[in-house]
């Protein structure tokens, strides 16, 4: 089956999951949601974002968040990061690796970063500089890589330039988003054909929305050739406020179930990762839609 | 990527689903329910199952549910049937194909049809004989073809051993079923590599759950291995009430979703299915949880 032996999964809940939440969460809340995280094995957390509070609010509290949490050696914690100011803030809690977004959508970029796509990587070019200066890693994230809420299907062409505008301001890690969930393993196929010659599998990450469940078909599909890093929000929380019907994250749970059952090594204990995502569902106030998650509270379905 | 040109689904909603819910639903319902089912394009529906209502109340009416639908001509209308009573009556509405159950495991059996595997397979023997004589088709299920509620894991030998059986008495067409939803795509890899040259992929029906997300990644693998038959039901209605975390068949919705945007032709109005499942989720009380189902009803996740 062509399967590797271990993936590197990205916990995304935090900062992806919490942004779309409606409520505020506690600061102390965040702190021990990110905690519990970290004593699941998971080798990487987004923990916030350091847009400004004004954008989102929900994350107003990056800097006390990153403050507050004990940082585990073996785990890198990073943060998205629009500009200077955020740049700054980041620098100053000592976050491991800034976050950068683009789209591959230009209705998709003018909503969400307020800015053309051409812009958003200008705006790049000093951030990249510094971070890598100072020695923090950079992860470039490129939204809308299917289709786009706004302007429908994307060619995987226009993925592939604003892939190597990254990979020239010098962004190499680079996370390909399905932000709507409207994937199947064929799109996956078509967009890595389209980076052939200028980004490998092995060096991609691919963050996937289970909207219409296709999530983990689209994960076989892309281990399969060659993709070993995923982003993944525990419990499925979290989507896009800005794409009409983005319903929820690939859930944490399901990724590491499906792998782990299949021998691939995740690092994570999933009870314990449950047991985290339980932090969080008590305080957002509705159920989360992951299914192994749900399934774990869900002992007897007749009752 | 060896995909299908098409694949057949057998709606399992009416049936499979109705019978996990607490609440009894009105025969009105369920005719209202079955007829939007039939204008779907879907080529097989389970409508109900002749079994002792002492045992199954939700589908006390299975008799007056067949008088009541309206037969389309591309449509097969399908039931279980346990017994020879079971058989009468099923012959008196005029199904055109019986399904009988058995399974993979002896406390699984125990439990669900209360005899052993074996003595479920001598009972079938006079059904199909009558059945065929009668010109009806028979389809034979065998669930927990991965794992039972009561025992854990079932050996894939196990599996092929009650295939061969089934064949043995004149059972074709077997429909294998994934009953508490732990499925990855190795197990489907292990079990057709137990039965080869005993029963071929082709010849095949699958019958996931997704009680974990895993049920699409299945269904691609099962494709490219050659299964062209799956079965699905609507919303993701139902689950088992014998069988502890079983949260959910794989939706129909999801299915045609996915199959339809990978090119694969299914024959099915995915509008029109959502339509119908409105029916019966506005009257079983509870939201169901199909993803691609409930998407459709989400528009700004946001709000």
């Amino acid at each position: 089956m062509n399967l590797p032996t271990s993936i590197e999964i990205t916990e995304v809940g935090p900062r992806d999951g919490l942004q779309n939440q409606s409520s505020v969460i506690p600061t102390d809340t965040k702190i021990a949601y990110v905690d519990a995280l970290s004593k699941t094995g998971l080798q990487r957390i987004e923990v916030s974002s350091f847009v400004n509070p004004k954008w989102v609010p929900q994350l107003a509290d990056a800097d006390a968040v990153f403050s507050g949490i004990v940082r585990f050696e073996n785990v890198k914690y990073t943060a998205l990061v629009p500009n200077k100011r955020g740049l700054d803030r980041a620098m100053d809690v000592g976050v491991d690796e800034i976050g950068l977004m683009t789209s591959a959508s230009e209705s998709f970029s003018s909503h969400n970063v307020n800015a053309t796509i051409a812009d958003s990587i200008e705006r790049m070019k000093p951030l990249v500089e510094s971070a890598i200066a100072s020695g923090v890693g950079v992860r470039g994230y490129v939204s809308c890589i299917v289709a786009c809420p706004y302007e429908g299907e994307i060619d995987a062409g226009q993925v592939r330039n604003i892939v190597e505008q990254l990979l020239d301001i010098g962004v190499e890690d680079i996370s390909l988003g399905e932000t709507i969930g409207v994937v199947v393993p064929t799109d996956i196929a078509r967009i890595y054909d389209a980076l052939d010659g200028v980004l490998s599998p092995e060096q991609s990450v691919l963050h996937l929305h289970d909207t219409r469940g296709t999530a983990l078909a689209c994960v076989l599909f892309a281990m399969q050739l060659g993709v070993r890093r995923f982003d993944a929000s525990s419990g499925g929380l979290g989507g896009c406020p800005y794409a009409p019907g983005a319903a929820g994250n690939l859930a944490t749970e399901d990724l590491v179930y499906f792998a782990e059952r299949m021998g691939i090594d995740t690092g994570v204990d999933l009870e314990q990762l449950v047991s985290a995502t339980r932090i969080i569902e008590a305080s957002v106030g509705s159920s989360l839609c992951g299914r192994t998650y749900s399934a774990s509270s869900c002992q007897d379905p007749s009752s």
